[in-house]
């Protein structure tokens, strides 16, 4: 690459999973919480990009409360790259106010969006796909994506389709024209898709220069870029009722939605890093490791005749008998125990709480 | 009855159960947990006693540790009236101490030995059978037990046989002359004697005369006669080196074994009266009040589409999902995630933890 300068990444740390509860809270999502190592999940993050990218090119985006966190938890960070939304209203939103501070600074940089919450197990893979990456969107007008390798015939991500014609190469990586972004499929279809090799799943991670953001929301998404040019002036004349007219106005719209699937010149790389969305405690169950029964065990524990378990219990001495497929969550206030297939179900908790209107367990 | 004098209830309270475990520890055995109600076990047994018995005629047994707890929790108790064992030696030392103790201040008061960590459902019955147990026992040269009705064939009991020839009445209560006490049997003897009408669960409770208490050792249990005389010389001269010598010489035997199965003149009454001596978690999700889906649930709680479990979390809010025969305890510094079926292997946790010297869990 050229060039650090000209490069930087975008954490969007807005988001506010449940799935974990009662580890996750309102107050401290999955980002914020040392599940996937001795770390949270953003300062693994974080850390995973210092090899190609210093703090200084580092930014993150999300609300306030969260920002204390971050500045809290990655203190090297500087505070102004700790990018504040004034309200969450999905990753459009956020990607149009981070790549318009950084288009102010630089209309040329290379801003790469990416998750806060996401697994990446092989960083020496990652990072050279993110750098040919960001070369690319250096020299070319388009927008880069990373699709992930289906490994079952997933129905909970969006997918990717390719082209086989026209790739591209950058420093060794291949690059495939995006044909469309398709919506979350039925199990039918998301087979054929998982078999077809011509399909990926939504990693939700994008590269562009931010002159090219700006250029493409203008052509494939005209109802958003009178905000981009809103968000321009309200940075540039630092005037926060601008940015907080804004966001009360904008759609709350994934950027995916917003953009990606309506752009042209969106090109797509291989995500083969060992990609995981953690989007579950079984998810969770699979990336930790396993004794000889396939229990995931994090605590002390005792453990007799029982396998494929997962326990969380940091606290305390924990022992399981006699038992199979079975989560337990243990937290100061609140203990979770289920059965490994129903994890889904833990949204119904959360709804049970608000109407019990349990505040301090959400 | 004749006289409240000459009656006395003495309560075996230094059982060392660890069938609760996480919630029960060496110092805290299950006779000290408010597992039945909201009060300790040896609470409710004192409770039930006092429409029959005053608090000057209730005793207790145990060690120093529990003497101590059980003055704590029942502080009406006179003080003198909790005995301390020199050394926890099973109930025939206990039961030869403390009757011995009644017999120097008179020699025909009716002593009841009865255990702090039963439940009696049935307290008017109890009482009533009691009562009539006391005065049959005044009178004659008998012990009397308790034979609890089999409700299953229980492999975990010993078992009484009674006669149905010359049963005497006392205030309207039938006693059986006892033809044998059997050790626990196996499945095949134990279905019979469910069926047969002959046999009952030994209740672990007798009533005697401390006077006939003491001509039966002699003629019964003649090894352990020797020893009933020192404690009464130990006892009458205030000599605790002389108990301290017999507590460490006397072999480690049930009162069971040591006497009854030799006795003879012992009769049965029929233990009528909603018994369990509650020997584990899953007898305790018997006793409980359950759910429309069999769940027993001990603090707050949101359950779905689990049944048959039994939770106890009073710290908590607790989440179960898609659960089934379940036990879950929740403790400060312990957690037990158990199959129903399976707890009688908390044992094999309570080995585990010894095996690692891990004191502060025992």
């Amino acid at each position: 690459m050229s060039g650090k300068k000209s490069f930087c990444v975008v954490i969007m740390a807005g988001g506010r999973g449940t799935r974990f509860w009662p580890l996750s809270r309102e107050k401290r999502p999955k980002q914020f919480l040392p599940i996937t190592s001795r770390r949270t999940m953003i300062e693994e993050t974080v850390e995973r990009l210092l090899p190609l990218v210093s703090y200084s090119s580092i930014y993150t985006i999300s609300d306030g409360g969260q920002a204390r966190l971050i500045k809290r938890l990655l203190p090297r960070l500087p505070e102004k790259n700790v990018l504040v939304e004034p309200k969450a209203k999905n990753t459009a939103a956020s990607l149009i106010l981070t790549t318009a501070s950084v288009y102010l600074r630089n209309p040329r940089t290379v801003v790469a969006a990416l998750c806060a919450d996401h697994l990446i197990s092989k960083r020496d893979v990652f990072l050279r796909k993110l750098e040919a990456s960001a070369e690319a969107a250096a020299k070319e007008e388009v927008i880069i994506t990373f699709g992930i390798p289906p490994t079952y015939p997933a129905t909970g991500y969006g997918y990717i389709e390719i082209s086989r014609h026209k790739v591209q190469n950058f420093r060794g990586e291949r690059f495939y024209p995006v044909v469309r972004f398709k919506e979350k499929p039925g199990l039918k279809q998301a087979k054929e898709f998982a078999s077809d090799g011509r399909h990926y799943w939504n990693s939700g991670m994008f590269i562009w220069r931010a002159d090219v953001f700006g250029r493409k929301l203008e052509r494939y998404a005209p109802e958003f870029f009178p905000y981009w040019k809103r968000i321009l002036r309200g940075l540039k004349e630092k005037d926060d009722r601008i940015l907080r007219a804004v966001f009360r106005e904008i759609p709350a719209t994934s950027i995916d939605y917003a953009l990606m699937e309506k752009a042209e010149g969106v090109l797509m790389t291989r995500g083969d890093f060992g990609w995981s969305d953690v989007g579950s405690w079984s998810a969770l169950a699979e990336i930790w490791t396993r004794d000889e029964a396939n229990n995931a065990l994090h605590g002390e524990s005792l453990v007799i005749d029982s396998s494929s378990c997962l326990l969380y219990s940091p606290r305390k001495l924990t022992a399981l008998i006699g038992l199979q497929d079975v989560i337990v969550v243990d937290t100061k206030d609140a203990l979770l125990v289920c059965r490994r297939d129903q994890d889904q179900r833990v949204k119904d908790i959360i709804e049970a709480l608000k109407k019990r209107n349990a505040k301090k367990y959400l």
